[in-house]
């Protein structure tokens, strides 16, 4: 009878285990369910998003290049003195760079990350476009040893530290009057040192105003919680230097 | 004896059984765990999205604005000729649409969705700005009774839906010399119709070559799969058409 009434325990036990263990199976089959419709519905909105994204590259892109052809079609219709055309001609240029920043915004955000090697490739193409635009500067792009190719940085972080060192280029090409601006990129520790030097006149920081151009490179640096200092000697040439 | 062993098969069978639904259930906690990491992925990749259009907005959307008002500023510098400074006020109008699109496009890129009164709105908003710009001409919004509200497109299908109507009123701003612009929105059966009517002087389509106007229309009306037919007649005006 005792014996009996431990197995029929025991039975019940089982059964009653075997109830809850299949209670529980059902509840993570429905949460595996919604996440499941959750990823599908993220998927989708991500086809949209790419969908949009192709629309502003081929829409806005389309209209930044008319708008370039229309200023530099005025030259042909009128007579336009030296001053006013290139006048004319520097908005065409900045329309230009425009377009190239579009692209390059549309090429980040479709990325899920940006690798070492993506960017040195982007980095190096910007260097050869501004040498053939500023054939009298000489360019040096340097990648240490120690920097590690296949790191990979967020899109966000990826695309500002390549906004940073293009407008510390654009800036030396621009106002330094430099003969040589040197791109190096190192590792010390666990921190990514870019260096972006030019041997041309310098600047006092208390009494420059150069647009927004430091003003973007401060917020972007700071937006990715990066380091970075400035350091100009009047005639002797300026240093970004940005650590990440 | 027999009863033992059934007893003892039935206990087996039960062991069996619920070691199988304990594997059952670690399978579907490691999937869901998967499924948990996959979203949460794809939440940090959506916001790293969010913050590049962000960029999108404001340096693009700022580089822009600079080349609007260097456009505007040649004005004071030099002594430009009328005809000339028609034009560089077109392309300076021009590049204050193109502003306004790369907005209404990362609008769409960031909404989930768009309802009809998310579109009604943006429509109505459209209008008033076009009617500022050509006060000679009456605009007439309407919108009937037959349509749902809350409907709701893809952001894909509703910016498409925007753009086409946005075309279809700069066409008869800028060509049709009309002096009324209808543009009616219904439902018949499943399907929205979308109807953009002037009264202005027409064209033959065989023969009309409207730069990419046209072509963009039909380009999103197929990319959304509706049925887009322009009906134009010399003299009496032009109705561009378009269900979805």
């Amino acid at each position: 009878m005792g014996a009996l009434a431990v197995v029929l325990g025991l039975l019940g036990y089982l059964f009653y285990n075997q109830q809850k263990l299949k209670n529980r199976q059902l509840q993570k089959e429905n949460q595996l369910k919604d996440a499941l419709i959750k990823i599908e519905t993220q998927s989708k909105l991500q086809e949209q998003r790419l969908r949009i994204s192709r629309d502003l590259h081929d829409n806005i892109g389309a209209q930044l290049t008319f708008i370039i052809s229309s200023l530099d079609n005025l030259k042909y219709g009128f007579k336009i003195p030296e001053k006013l055309g290139n006048k004319i001609k520097g908005i065409s240029e900045f329309t230009t760079t425009t377009i190239h920043e579009l692209r390059d915004t549309i090429w980040a955000m479709n990325k899920d990350k940006i690798t070492f090697e993506d960017l040195q490739i982007r980095i190096s193409n910007f260097i050869d476009q501004a040498n053939l635009a500023a054939q009298n500067i000489k360019f040096n792009f340097n990648v240490y040893e120690s920097v590690d190719n296949e790191m990979a940085f967020t899109s966000v972080k990826g695309m500002n530290i390549y906004r940073i060192i293009q407008e510390a280029i654009n800036n030396a090409v621009k106002y330094a009057e430099a003969s040589a601006i040197h791109v190096d990129i190192s590792k010390h520790e666990d921190r990514m040192i870019i260096r972006i030097k030019d041997d041309g006149k310098g600047f006092n920081e208390a009494t420059i105003n150069r647009g927004n151009g430091l003003n973007n490179m401060r917020k972007r640096s700071e937006d990715i919680k990066g380091q970075l200092t400035i350091h100009s000697e009047i005639d002797k040439g300026t240093v970004v230097e940005v650590i990440i």
